[in-house]
């Protein structure tokens, strides 16, 4: 018995849920799990199953795909270590939680390898024996040091995700398209508040009494790429900015290492600059 | 174009959900939602569809028994105010925060009466021109008075459910029996820590950091229930009990309210002592 | 014996601590709390004590006024009902759950009168034995408007705070002016995330995976004022912005009255935009 | 200039603010933060000062004893590092959290070593450079087990807190009474809820809407000793007790360290089996 997961997403239209579960009743499928959603707003049909059954992935594939519109986005998929790529900078916390849990085998993934910018952050993933680039840009423009990071990406076969741990650099338009919303970062504000720089100084300065974290693909636009998860906490007056910032770590680990679960078990659906989870 | 929520409960097994959806789309509804769940362990399926199509609520009804097992549980229900009965003893908030979601035409509810063991709260419900029932047990033995209610309740036809909005005595099987599953608790507490009585006072000398309110099903063990909704708040070595007591009414309106939403809304399932809620 | 809440900021500078408790000790008063918060950025002392003993009032504010610095701001309040204007538009929610809170005997405070733009929460205001007052704006310009509110609010002595349960108009400078750092309002989104009209909407499009509600003294810049407590909930993909708003409504009500009774109970001190709050 | 923690509890009476900071202000001290609690119910005072002066520890500690009564507990501590062992069975998460957080220089504590009545956490805890020590309780009674853990822990000096990262073994009386109120437990569950074992296939059978976990010192009653930190999660009927537990252990990790957190920063005061947190 084989396992997979079924993801589709189509132009709502009458049957949809009847044709797919067909396919799944004919063939002997048992459903482990089965969640829909149709955005009546946009008439976008969005479906995630999880099945097993003795058929192999092809011949699902194309069955769904015979029964199917036209439009329609199919992937089946067998559940299996994704490969994932990290960059960072020079924090130790959001990758270091993404490292133990790699090591405690609760990530469905494989590391390829981390890349920073900085040296610094070597001798700790070594330590997890996985490989540690350093890709300086010093004395390099943006658009040359990207291409020295696309370079070495460029040698591994088949990353499906890569995941910015607290890196600290923009990403160019060009780089983004390559990887396009299969690039997790984690922004250390609630967003849309505070976008940009220093979002812990911004909360302080403007006094909230809560603050967050949030993780979301990216896209073209600073911190406003398709939203993954968000949490938060509670702060008052007493908390200087260095203490949010402090606090905040805590947040900004659970959340994207919670968002990169979430891509590993491919639970989420990209569109309309928004995400669809099941 | 007639609305219907389908709920179904059935020993799982392959096809279910083909089958429904096949009447769905064989008569030409819109499926508007569509949420499942399988027990694994119990080898429990569960449905709830919300549709929309020209179909008569019997035919729908007829149709979907016919390809459903034996064991199936099905209701078909188009979405209509519900009936319902609020007990309560002394206390304000949980009942005020009812009535005025009722004013502003919030609840899919009407509210036949208030019941009270005390007269207090009578002024305060009829402000909302609500009838206000006192029945009293003083003199009377907990048979005797649960005797009355259930006189006054049986005047009433069709209670879809009793909510006790913090009504502080505790019901006799006979009077669960009739309204099982039907009757909606606040309990002060997140249970099944301080099952009881005065669990703000056990809490505070617990010197728990977060104290709850939980919403259940009435059976007859107390506070053992099937839980429907559950909040918390944070709460200090500052706090005395009777600041507990205060903040957690906050806690307590919201999960009351959000419990008897879900009934309304016909989300709710319950079996093996807990809630399925979609 | 007699309870004072005595409120103290100053610039920070040693012994202002000690020279307080002094007065407080050779005064013979019990300390019943003691709360103090130095932001050393802006080496500003904040100060709430509350204290229970024999002297009066004016004894005690004139004693604390010789130990403490020019540059201090003092006060000595007993505690007592404060008079509060409402002031709303046509949702009930917010304005209900003070009402009711009122009702409970829960609020240290004197509802002196609700104030709308329309007439629609009237019948549900009476109810409570409360004036309501409806100041169209219908062919009034905006100052127009506020003239006739200010005129009426004259008539009233004393009112300590202005609660803004909803109320969709924006002020004037002016009318800011008159009751600066007393007009508490309740912004329905996580502030400083989307600013303006139609929050949930904003939030909905944005595709966020929380939202909140902000109560905060009203200044001249839109929704930019000091915050006083926020709140926020969980929303995911299957939520339309209605939704949102429907939920929503369950923080606003609960962040607008938790900020309404830290003003009652004189726990706010106000600076740089932000608040201290004890 | 030097930095102190000073703290003290004793029995309530007036005076004792005045008195205190009468020692800071005549000898120059600066104070940082100041919090202050008096348990009224139980006529106790807390009081927790961080100040910065000239003074050395030792004559500032005589001063404070000359100005408090016998019976108060006065601890003047100058910041530094605090020595730590931690406790673990076969779990990383937990454990994980905190080596990570020592590596980044997060914690103010040096972790001595790591003991475990298994092999496996040895390489893990070996890539960190922290002694690994493996301490079977194969064939030995719980008393010989412990007595080799007690030999062990005694050629340490000053060790000021034992961290049981999901140590899975109950510790007996004799162990308790060493390191009172120096012990730091996590359990996974929100206490008293689900005391004992299995606390999350407990809160699956109860089919609780909220999951938690629960960091307390030990004593003597299992799962009931004085609590630190909570924290709490949303959970629904989707799932089982295995995804409780793995969405727990994010909970378990977070708490865990938050407590640790707090001890390391002398911000914890025990008493009538409750903390009192600065």
């Amino acid at each position: 018995m084989s396992q997979y997961r079924v993801l589709i997403d189509a132009n709502d239209e009458k049957g949809l849920v009847h044709k797919i579960s067909g396919i799944f009743y004919q063939n002997d499928f048992n459903i482990l799990s089965n969640s829909e959603f149709v955005d009546s707003e946009n008439n976008k049909f969005f479906m995630r199953s999880v099945v097993e059954g003795d058929m192999d992935l092809d011949e699902l594939y194309q069955s769904i795909c015979e029964v199917m519109p036209q439009n329609a986005n199919i992937e089946v998929i067998a559940p299996k270590k994704k490969n994932i790529v990290i960059m960072a900078t020079k924090e130790m916390h959001a990758l270091g939680d993404i490292l133990v849990r790699h090591e405690a085998g609760e990530l469905e993934a494989n590391i390829l390898c981390v890349i920073s910018n900085y040296a610094e952050l070597g001798p700790f993933v070594k330590k997890f024996n996985i490989p540690f680039i350093e890709i300086s840009n010093v004395g390099l423009d943006r658009e040359e040091h990207e291409e020295k990071i696309i370079d070495t990406l460029s040698e591994f076969n088949d990353i499906n995700y890569i995941v910015l741990a607290k890196y600290m650099r923009i990403l160019t338009p060009k780089f983004i398209k390559i990887y396009e919303n299969r690039i997790i970062n984690i922004h250390h504000s609630f967003l849309p508040a505070f976008i940009g720089a220093n979002p812990y100084k911004q909360a302080y300065e403007r006094g909230v009494k809560i603050i967050g974290a949030t993780s979301h693909f990216v896209n073209n636009n600073l911190d406003e790429g398709p939203i993954i998860a968000q949490e938060v906490i509670h702060v008052n007056h007493a908390y200087s900015w260095r203490d949010m910032q402090r606090m905040g770590k805590d947040v900004e680990k659970v959340v994207l290492s919670r968002a990169l679960r979430l891509a590993l078990e491919d639970r989420i659906f990209v569109y309309a600059n928004k995400t669809v989870i099941f």
